[in-house]
């Protein structure tokens, strides 16, 4: 329990005042990005879709060649449910990360490894039936130049703290009414948002890019398409450009902190907030429902 | 000066034993690589080529968005005395960096930037004339499978907290007896290692791969070619393949800390330190000698 205005962040295993929360400045995650993290939604005190964090987060630090040092998931788990209760929150955003740590100062990565592992978490409002978005308004969406990079460049699937494609992406959106930026793989094929991924309504089918694009694939991204089966959506993943985008039904962009968010507007074009984007959201609300406790 | 064992970095303008020197777990560049850095030498107790270095830095910063924070070249400068004379070295390796700070955890940069600003040093070999290299051997190169990011993907000449393709190119040289990943463009170019950049030398002809590919040209590869220049040797700037390497006369990579390093080995071919590699770090040796006083 927290009566004070001070946040707590957990790092390496004990819990700080958020201005003492600090890594090293030759921790490698803050050198170079060698890090890996997952950002999660918590209803009601329980991190939701936390198997398919923690298998992303594992399959991350196994492509950066570090996931032995993970400890086991309970551990994690408590590590984020005392940050939580530090700052007295259960509905939260969470960030979780693991860098490789501090090492001898070569880009050569050493084998002997002692991860750096943080927890910060932000107040959110409550999500699921009858609760609120984390997001005022709809997406506007505009395309930048800025592409993702090739899977052979940097893998796509894992999460790791390099995040400047993302940034600049982003950053071309100032001086415009966007909030999100509308990323294309190097080959023009559209892989979704700057930090969301992206559905298109079109004649009634839900589509998504596929994942053997150079995107990641989100959890909320993996809910979305999960409800969709379940209620026999017809769904497709594919490739699709940018004419595909301007002309469909409906949009909406998926991520953890946003859950389902309406676009309605991309690159001056308007889009409504359609029925199946509704209907999407209200499904997604009843699994936050369902899974709180 | 500093008797003790202890060695002290400068942050945010403040030194501090290299134990307490830290960021926050919320700075963006620990969070998402949003950070640029320089690695310099300095002999004698002056950074070496510190104009070249400080340029790319404004370069990089520019790039990203928040040069107008950067402090005047002075106070850089200033920190970097500072810390070296903290540590009582007058031959060492620097690491400036300025990130974009701590903001509110949105990824879209805020536009008021509050940077942090850090030097970290080690010590390094005297280098210069009758001085030593800061590398035991001659470089073994390998080819990897990781490519550099295009540059509508990853701006490639500005050094920034991004550097996981790099990591991955050295990964995969694990189990191998190379020390030195040869990184390749998309399209088979080869740009350079995976930290260092590239000189294959080919019937008495300098060859070095062109800035127009997707690499970092470093201050160092500057310094080889201006020397070359100044000598009138023949050199050539394009685009070279995998062949083209392997079957070069002579090899050598240039980074601020290696300077001048010849390869001798690459892909299990063997390579001579030929009399043009020798010739490039002994005039390398005497500008170092000329600019430390």
């Amino acid at each position: 329990m927290n009566d004070s205005e001070t946040d707590y962040y957990h790092v390496d295993g004990t819990l700080l005042p958020a201005g003492e929360a600090t890594v090293n400045v030759r921790d490698r995650g803050f050198m170079y990005g060698d890090a890996v993290f997952e950002r999660l939604r918590v209803y009601g005190g329980e991190p939701f879709e936390w198997a398919a964090h923690v298998d992303r987060l594992e399959r991350s630090a196994a492509r950066l060649g570090f996931d032995e040092v993970l400890p086991p998931r309970d551990d994690l788990h408590d590590r984020v449910t005392e940050t939580l209760d530090a700052n007295d929150l259960s509905e939260a955003s969470v960030r979780l990360s693991v860098s490789r740590g501090v090492q001898g100062g070569e880009l050569t990565p050493e084998p002997r490894v002692d991860p750096t592992i943080t927890v910060v978490v932000d107040e959110l409002p409550r999500g699921g039936t009858d609760g609120e978005r984390a997001w005022d308004e709809p997406a506007t969406l505009r395309t930048v130049e800025t592409r993702r990079p090739p899977e052979e460049a940097l893998p796509s699937a894992v999460k790791t703290h390099n995040y400047l494609t993302g940034i600049l992406a982003r950053l071309e959106l100032e001086g415009t009414d966007a909030d999100e930026a509308l990323v294309r793989s190097m080959e023009g094929h559209v892989t979704g948002g700057a930090d969301s991924n992206l559905f298109l309504v079109h004649n009634g089918t839900l589509y998504t890019p596929t994942a053997n694009l150079p995107l990641l694939p989100g959890v909320t991204r993996g809910v979305v398409l999960d409800i969709a089966d379940g209620e026999s959506f017809p769904v497709e993943t594919g490739r699709y450009n940018l004419t595909d985008v301007r002309e469909a039904d409906e949009l909406f962009l998926t991520n953890a902190t946003w859950e389902v968010r309406p676009v309605t507007g991309i690159d001056g074009y308007e889009k409504p907030v359609g029925p199946i984007t509704k209907l999407c959201g209200r499904l997604f609300d009843r699994r936050v429902e369902n899974a709180r406790y």
